[in-house]
């Protein structure tokens, strides 16, 4: 066995602030190398017998989405190491994935993974999932955000922390990861769907980060992980901020069932905080979060004294200004899809 | 005479939208296509003889760097067509570029050619200055952001307005300045420092947005310009919060000259801010915008409790947490340069 990669102790050092010292912690493992050395790092803080995380609980689940032909014999190979690593409980979890799903196939898989997740934190009595993404994962989500242009939040990438789910390997690259497992003397499963250049993911990690890294001087993992960093700070606090200040905006329901804002202060709140308040009304209405292009419309509402609506949301919400003489005048009144 | 390209008609409007109506306006000229065309359209309100602008007064600055061979040339086929357009006064400037700057060479010729736009206004009375930047001059510019992965502010780009300076074509793409240069029979420069692989911004122009461009779905250009509008607002939004609290937490300066912030409600600020006033008050010591690392590392001696510093920002200044015991305990000590 080689001498333990400096990757290593960086990973066992963040993935110990991430276990929970009381409950069971689920490695979320595809048999892949980010995964195995994820298991690896916290199996190495189950076994210790000193310290504040002695005898911690980590088990494993194993996601199967059943989407390559080799499937059973990839999770049953991860299922053996993960038991050799001495976690336990050990389980083999089945994705349901809706393979006609409108939202394309990497989306229904991300989905069938995480109701996946869900049941084995219920089955298992679980209280904290960690996940193996990645720097690379993390650059891939950035870029995905930019081409997107959808804004500071889906700049912010991947969270380290959300609910119940901790990825502490954002730090580590995937070559990384790979350094872990063999000197782990672990073998892990190469996606072929990594690799595939029918999805955009793969295309940007096969092609446009490698392109960018070789064009720009520095490394534009290194940008774009900081780069998340930031936005994700100024994302939570946009996003606080406009929290807070839309229920001081809001009437109470008219009898129909749609929520108003009050114009004057929304038009005297600062775009960023208008814009968020909007979409957080729509949402509330029952429709989706909105895209940039039809917030603009939706903020023309505001500031514009033109037209008075109706503009469309997403998700069937339609916005319109309320019309003088009415109980609506002065109000933005955001309706609810019509059933 | 072809048929006026729609460009040309949304060239006038967003330059209509941006020009004073009782002051002088300066079109800044380099005499390539984006600062001829933004010329035509500006001229074409100056011959109006009805509408709010009628007789808007126009004239135009073209600021020779004197870095190419056949810049007076340059210089003087521009200063004739504009002068054709009737624009008036047009004035040639030459700006001073210190070629050995250490910013480098694209830094310095942008430094001489605004000192020469704050001398041309004076000299002219001006009360504003155009500048032809475009959707493509943005679109390097966020990429250069996200390169340096230096956060929300500079994702924002290049802004459509600051001090007496306006940027109404930032909607057009380059090819369309052309096409409005053809249109109106205009011979335009092409600078060959545009496609020099040597500096960044050329490497992006000519490579790494075409790339992008090809293998992402979408346009890139038009995600990276709704990318920097969200940032524009986000960043403003951000540093209007930080410094209204900035000057709440700021005790009296020291006899030294030294800043002084409480250390307990800047903890208790959300990161957003509290990294925003740390670099607020670096500033305000007389160093430089922080970088995300060193950011970083002064946010551990205000969140952490190890060590007290001191922590070495740019431009010399110092950053310590005040020691027990002293007039300084409790509060954030950020020390100017010594000389």
């Amino acid at each position: 066995m080689s001498r333990a990669p400096a990757a290593l102790h960086a990973a066992r050092k963040s993935v110990g602030q991430m276990l929970d010292a009381e409950g069971l912690n689920l490695i979320a493992c595809s048999g892949g190398a980010d995964s195995l050395a994820l298991a690896s790092a916290a199996a190495w803080h189950h076994q210790r017998t000193s310290g504040p995380l002695a005898g911690v609980r980590v088990g494993a689940v194993v996601v199967d989405h059943h989407l390559h032909p080799d499937s059973v014999e990839v999770s049953g190979r991860a299922v053996r190491q993960l038991k050799e690593m001495g976690l336990s409980p050990v389980r083999i979890f089945s994705a349901d994935v809706d393979e006609d799903s409108p939202l394309g196939p990497e989306a229904a898989a991300r989905t069938g993974r995480y109701r996946a997740f869900k049941k084995a934190m219920a089955e298992l009595e679980a209280s904290r999932v960690l996940l193996a993404h990645t720097r690379d994962d993390q650059a891939e989500q950035v870029l995905l955000g930019l081409a997107r242009g959808s804004g500071t939040r889906s700049l912010a990438g991947i969270p380290t922390a959300r609910g119940p789910y901790r990825r502490p390997l954002l730090g580590l690259t995937r070559a990384e990861t790979e350094a872990i497992c063999r000197h782990a003397g672990l073998s892990w499963w190469e996606d072929p769907d990594n690799s595939d250049p029918r999805f955009l993911r793969s295309k940007i990690r096969t092609q446009i980060l490698p392109f960018l890294q070789e064009n720009l001087s520095g490394s534009i993992y290194d940008s774009l992980a900081r780069t998340a960093d930031i936005a994700a700070d100024d994302a939570d606090y946009l996003e606080t901020q406009a929290k807070d200040i839309f229920p001081q905006l809001l009437e109470d329901p008219d009898p129909t069932g749609a929520l108003r804002l009050k114009l004057n202060p929304l038009r005297a709140e600062p775009p960023a905080i208008r814009r968020r308040i909007i979409a957080l009304a729509v949402v509330a209405a029952g429709g989706a979060n909105p895209s940039h292009e039809r917030l603009t419309a939706a903020e023309k509402l505001v500031t514009g004294s033109r037209s008075a609506g109706p503009v469309q949301m997403e998700g069937d919400v339609t916005l319109h200004r309320g019309a003088r003489g009415t109980g609506e005048y002065g109000k933005l009144v955001i309706a609810p899809p019509s059933e």
